[in-house]
């Protein structure tokens, strides 16, 4: 712990850096740093520290490393998992990205952009589809969040089936090390295999083995057309069946596959009377697809498309009833119906989440086993299940029912989570998919890794940060 | 050094793990494993141990930790960079995976196959055809290759711009670490946020930090047909205009998009004569394109997809003449004239061979640089510059000409490489893009790397294998 001169001196030398008016030190000030947003985790700062390229992040760090200062990096802190709030000793350094929030360049040829780590994700949508590209990295926080926080959490999303999550769609990095060292790889090649995966490791690490200030990401052509349909399915299996057989008729031009069981839609039209389903509700449909392909020759390729895949697997009994989106307007009432989900959920009280993957195959049995499991012990228990099916990523998330006191679910959450956690576990699953481990779920993962696992990570990070200084108490 | 009788008690306990017969000590035995296939490289070995699973690998590695005696994993023995040949000193152990050929399982709801580091790319992909799907890795020497090698160098082949290489192919892993205990992360998933990704750490090591036993590989439905056209093009500014005009036409349809100079076509239909071009031979035409489209719809679409991409591109003149194959036997005649490139080559003399990736907008300005440059140093100079477009990925080059002395271009090879290797540098690119470093790049590569890189390579390597005793003297 630094003594008040020390932390004085400190004080002054990253003002130097970064200038007296990047560095916040007010309580007043620090505040919205020092929470997430969704208000779970409340730490204490020693100063904010806002610097503007990466010379200047590199020379904080430097500064930090020397007087043994702990570091939070922290971008458009909308972690779901506390891995951007320090903790509460008032000793750490919230580093902030903010400020690095140019687009260095776009070439259109490579087909990459070069965005700095402050960039939200949509002012990189933004400056893809000003040149007439994609970046397909799309999700909710997209207005808020940024680029170097989807790296550093390897983010997902809804275009993960096609494009692959943020580490596929990654070319390169720039990074600061814990010694305040810059290492730069921003060249944008689609191969290089001269030495370890530097890339891939600091991507997914929560800034816990260094500081992402910049990175080349992959474009791709816009679609010409959208293809969009809800299909009612009588159970998960039915999904997962469905899925197979959209695959193989429509490739990697299917770009979307999502899942929400009826519960789910019965939920967003009572919160969201404006949102309605165009299949009528029947007690044999007791799931929804959303699935969409993406055309890159017109829309009447797309449709077509659609209706090769539909027929069949109506006639199957894949699916129970189906329609498809024939504007654009109809398009975004069907989203609309899966996005508003965790909303709706939202305003019926507190629930408790679950974001989980699973291999496809254990999909449906998983989710037989735990609903079973859950409704044995609370029988009152709401189930809110919905996700990237294409990806074998579930959002399994407990509700109270109305007749269920809230606080009682809360109380039980450690039990649930435990229940739920370890049925993913014997199901070959991961307790977390796509939103990482934070601090939320660093104690909960050491019961599902191997011990050896553990060792390695941790020789890893005793390698590359053996002071420990890197957003400490975060994932390891 | 191990004295004499330590040698003695090491091999006696590698026999007592995996059976006499398949320990090999005679020299007779041994040379097939001590030497590459170029025969480039030589080593000496002090024994040659087939261990028969994980669990044996396993016991291997301890045995040999214990004695500190290096270990030096091969597969399939096809590295062009002489990454699984052991060093001169006879100190070494090859363990060679071969006998680790399992097809452990093949799940076809998650699209995944477990295979054993043993099985040859070739049983792998068998394995997927058999279940009716596809392995869509593919490379000259996948008769012979290992996954494992596959995985350890990260490789590439003809199907990367669709399928990605390697690396993205893959889901999981089983390894054995340096201390010889199991890390076993075969789940299969497809989104797993949980800390540092090791799995894409071990991939593309070449065996330094750890032997991979198994792998979970991703499968994909098979296309219903294939599209394939010869395109003659003016120059390769035109074959990188073509490419995007493909992309934005084809999307993921596109699955191969190979480039080759025409004097490589001269190269092989002298060499081959059955081998004949769909295409008059014209002095406006500098190069071809082999570009593939697979469509999960049906032959008439995939021809549907070439003529909306073809007809432009020849009016845009970014085509000059182009061809469409009408039958398997034709798709394969098109095809020979890009997989008999290197024999042809290799059939006119001995070569100097450059594995270069560079940003694709890079890939002209660079090529007409480099040639400029050796022209000029070396009027009589044969260049033969092929390879995957579509992943900036080329095959650069050079070979005596006729009236040059083969030896006289040997001897300046070191000259050569420099020449090549800096501009590839200075245009953004890699020296390595597909084949490794092995021995054959790993003091090269230290020109190219920024102090830092090695640095934080240096500091993995050292966390996870402090005695140095996989593969020594590879990558590193």
């Amino acid at each position: 712990m630094l003594n008040p001169a020390a932390a004085t001196t400190l004080k002054e030398s990253l003002a130097q850096i970064v200038g007296t008016s990047n560095l916040l030190t007010a309580a007043s000030d620090m505040a919205g740093y020092c929470r997430d947003w969704r208000g779970r985790y409340h730490g204490k700062a020693l100063a904010v520290v806002r610097p503007g390229n990466t010379d200047e992040v590199a020379a904080v760090v430097r500064t930090c490393a020397q007087a043994q200062v702990a570091i939070v990096p922290q971008g458009g802190n909308t972690s779901l998992c506390g891995g951007a709030t320090p903790d509460g000793s008032g000793q750490q350094i919230i580093l902030s990205l903010q400020r690095l929030r140019n687009i260095r360049g776009l070439d259109p040829q490579n087909l990459t952009l070069l965005a700095e780590a402050g960039c939200t994700l949509q002012a990189v949508q933004h400056a893809a589809a000003e040149a007439g590209l994609l970046f397909p990295l799309s999700l909710a926080a997209e207005g808020t969040c940024t680029i170097g926080g989807n790296l550093s959490t390897n983010a997902g999303g809804t275009a993960v089936l096609r494009y692959g999550n943020a580490r596929s769609l990654c070319l390169g990095l720039e990074v600061v090390t814990p010694q305040g060292e810059i290492w730069s790889s921003l060249k944008g090649l689609r191969k290089d295999n001269t030495g370890y995966d530097l890339r891939n490791l600091f991507i997914g690490a929560e800034g816990t083995l260094g500081i992402i200030t910049a990175a080349v990401l992959q474009l791709f052509p816009q679609p010409r057309a959208y293809g969009t349909a809800l299909v009612g399915v009588p159970d998960l299996e039915a999904a997962v069946t469905l899925l197979h057989h959209t695959q193989r008729q429509c490739a990697s031009t299917l770009t979307t596959f999502e899942f929400f069981s009826a519960h789910c839609l019965q939920l967003v039209r009572q919160q969201f009377p404006n949102c309605r389903s165009p299949l009528p509700e029947t007690p044999a449909i007791q799931g929804y697809v959303l699935l969409e392909v993406s055309s890159p020759e017109s829309a009447a390729h797309a449709q077509q498309l659609l209706e090769h895949t539909l027929l069949p697997a109506l006639e199957n009994g894949w699916g129970l009833d189906s329609a498809v989106a024939t504007s654009e307007i109809q398009r975004q009432q069907f989203w609309a119906l899966r996005e508003n989900i965790s909303e709706a959920q939202a305003k019926i009280g507190k629930n408790i989440k679950h974001d989980i993957a699973l291999p496809i195959s254990q999909l449906a049995p998983f989710v037989d086993r735990c609903n079973a499991a859950l409704q044995a012990d609370y029988p009152e228990i709401g189930l809110v299940i919905f996700g990237h099916l294409g990806d074998g990523n579930l959002h399994y998330n407990v509700s109270p029912s109305p007749t269920m006191d809230e606080s009682m679910l809360l109380a039980a959450q450690a039990t649930i989570n435990r229940l739920v956690y370890d049925l993913v576990d014997e199901h070959q699953g991961s307790i977390s998919a796509e939103h990482g481990l934070g601090q939320l779920k660093r104690e909960e993962i050491k019961r599902y890794k191997s011990s050896i696992e553990l060792t390695l990570q941790q020789a890893i990070k005793q390698g590359l940060d053996p002071l420990n200084l890197m957003n400490p108490g975060k994932v390891l």
